[in-house]
């Protein structure tokens, strides 16, 4: 039986409710919204976990909708900017296929991230923005469109900038429906072996890339597979029919998802959320109504 | 326990196998395609099966990516040409909403319809485009977004028209999951009071539009609580407990589907399946190379 | 030689500078925007100017980038509350081709109004919504898309509504190449016969709607042809020479336009502005951070 | 005055109709589409059209909507093909704004081209793809979007990859409006130093990426500065009245274009013919419906 996850959060809780050893759970609240940080502290906390050492932050959200979002951005944009190096090139990824919408999320955030690389010298001191942190954003598509693994594209990317962080943005399943489109999750592991299960998203991470890699998604999708897993056991099904049930939620080999019908507008809502976080935590004195001007 | 199906088929096998009073099935096949007419004959069949009087037309067709697509459309278009009168103007209506991707069928199906209503006299002589049948399309938007009835709209629309038939593509729902994205439904009662459970489509019918109306329309997803019903039956669970999965799949109220991950391709796909098979149906003189530089 | 503009302003420019009989001109300015009020309050006026007696509101803004824009925002909305009926239903109708960028302003202008007229008893109550102005929504198409008059769809709607009113958005033309994106005009004529020339337009007005019309846009392009038109004038050519000129310009009879390149966002701008203005008008208790969440 | 063109056919057209010195053109025809062949052979021929030496090949077209493309797609991949290394890794970048629609040809090019470097071993037998020619795609976006230009981008996927070639796909700026939409120009030297004027188009060739690039395009736009000269030009203006009336056409600084109404349109057709000839040159083996099915 696989229950698809890429939320830290669900794996331990997976785990049962007992204390792990190397994994150590802090909760906080902010602005109407849970906070847990998971710390993984060593390889035996890693291999229960099947994650990579390193903080897993979850932000727990009441649906994204919410008027008080300048607030609970902030405080999203400070968790991104403890994680980051004080300074130097930060180059933004944002992973998946812009033509699936429930896999729209990266490239969405991508286009709403503010890049500044390039704005120095004359047309910055002309346009009012100098001192700017430099910046770096690509949506790199994925293996299906580009041949290339998204890995390689960022790696030799990284050759040539040399840049002092990678942050990956990218669309998540989660095992519980609930969490589709109300959870945020930043790590500063990047996307690790075995993350996850039946997962094919691709490793991208300090040892991959050569530089700290913080990963950042949302839950747009729970696997129709493990939607059916988790019915059957709470069905009272036997493991090995539970099995069978799970395979009959995907007829033809065809990946199936669970998703909210009004998928299209979670996806913009999320993106523009994560990507005025990473706007302010990379430009602290930009206010949301002026990113709204400098990206379009 | 509630199972949502926009189906005929799938209300016909929630019956049983036996045979019905007032419900007549024909089976045949053509090009690979299986083609299932269920004729509800009287008030007796369509209390059983909680839909009109009338004949619904199911073809299975494979995987909708097929190279024999011609010939598949053509025997769609023949069902449809059978439907619909001889001569005299037809109206399109492409329901649902453009900007929801599972909800897009018919706004993509109308964009991709030929409309001739308007090509008329001189134009029609020096285009080369006479003597073709007036079809009418619309894509009329959903309650949400409009603050009006389709019905309304409809209704407005064919008093002023007075067209010979209409014609209603929508996205639907199925029990199965294989259903989706691989059947095609096409009825002559319109979308009629009853058909499906918990179903908020709009009633579209020769009571409500004074003209024939024939419905089309392709499953693109499995509501979230049907599917956790079909599994909470298949795991043994009692009808007490499936009903309290049924609802843990919807979790804060959101609606949830099931659908495949490649849900935009599928969209894609189907309204130009449908939309070449309207226009053949109504305008057989044409090639589908023809449409394509008359439709764009 | 022919100049196609759907502005007041600009026809007015043409016929010089002395004061004409028949139209009565007042100036203005709110937070740096000029504002224009053009009467015509005579058949004598109407007769030069090619425009339906009426008053044609014209708002010159800045590049629509601007920071202040709430505010100049709600004084656009005080100009379309003025022109309204103080109480009952308003259709608001986008006009246009939600596929053609340039001409996709009155469709997105349209997904972004809230419309309200189904929001009633229980569901007005338990949502907090009651009490709200009464609003209808719908893009209509293009005649090349539905095979029906713009005129004919929103007639037959009326008859069945009985609106209070009709508020009719479009992209315009302008012929100045400065104006576009940079100028609204609001009108209390609708669209009406012999506005702008060459100008296929449909005619929208209380006489073929039965209700007032109130007609709303920002010229989104320049004809190529009045563009052409205009050059060979300043470039001092003879009149029979400026006509070839002018007809150089549209090589192969394909309709050619002159627009920013950046006419995507030009579009969603305007399209913001607009729908915000409307929304605020027939909403005076919600703000912009309402509307975002309830439009979506 | 400044002509801004990127077609080779009309910077020599803008050198006289006498022979160059460098400079050998060579013309043909086939299934109605007038094929130039522009040699720049050596530095002479080089400085008078401000383009590299090379070959630059102009296929003329009828509007694209014609129903003879798959021969004049032929035509065009066996033009592709001669220009390529007969085996090794192809990488093929879409250059431009997919959100910019008269800048999306690029995009929308890669968007439909077969990536098959990935398609290797098992997964190659099992459906069927073996001995497919290697090749990676890539949409690299614009320098304001990501802060990277396309040439570093591209440089550093080169060094990884290694590539036997480099296909680019950009959208291009012509002189004239006739040949927007229907000119084709390929040449071997990709985008070079000087081509153009005023052109901001990044540097990308065999000097920068170290292999052979082959540069492909449609004129999408005229520069509304180049029409404004032109016309200027044809209706007798001096030239200092000509600068000043050049200006004219772009008020505030906002880059204005010329371009069909249609331009979404025009943009899809083009991508659709220019994926086809890369993906026919490419896998001689395929038909058009076999990508269709292959790339969605």
């Amino acid at each position: 039986m696989q229950f698809r996850t890429d939320l830290a959060i669900e794996t331990r809780e997976m785990n049962g409710t007992g204390r792990l050893k190397g994994v150590v759970e802090e909760h906080s609240e902010a602005y109407g919204m849970n906070i847990t940080r998971i710390h993984i502290t060593n390889e035996e906390g890693a291999e229960q976990l099947g994650k990579a050492i390193g903080t897993y932050i979850t932000v727990e959200i009441p649906p994204l909708t919410d008027y008080a979002e300048n607030q609970r951005m902030e405080a999203l944009a400070e968790e991104i900017k403890k994680m980051l190096p004080e300074e130097g090139l930060v180059l933004i990824a944002g992973l998946g296929n812009y033509q699936v919408t429930p896999d729209a999320l990266g490239p969405k955030t991508a286009s709403l991230t503010f890049a500044t690389r390039h704005i120095q010298g004359e047309i910055a001191r002309s346009t009012g923005l100098s001192d700017l942190r430099p910046v770096a954003v690509l949506a790199p598509g994925v293996l299906g469109q580009t041949g290339m693994e998204t890995g390689e594209i960022l790696a030799s990317l990284c050759k040539e900038l040399k840049p002092a962080a990678v942050i990956v943005v990218d669309a998540m399943a989660s095992r519980k429906t609930e969490r589709v489109g109300t959870t945020i999750q930043i790590c500063d592991t990047g996307i690790s072996p075995g993350s996850g299960v039946g997962n094919a998203r691709p490793q991208l991470n300090r040892e991959t890339l050569g530089v700290p890699v913080i990963a950042m998604g949302v839950p747009t999708v729970v696997d129709a597979k493990t939607l059916a897993a988790d019915l059957a056991i709470q069905s009272g099904a036997q493991e090995s029919a539970a099995e069978k049930i799970q395979n009959s939620a995907e007829p033809h080999g065809t990946a199936m998802i669970v998703t909210p019908r009004e998928i299209d507008l979670l996806i913009e809502r999320a993106a523009k959320l994560l990507s005025l976080a990473i706007n302010t935590a990379l430009h602290p004195n930009f206010t949301p109504e002026d990113f709204a001007l400098l990206v379009g």
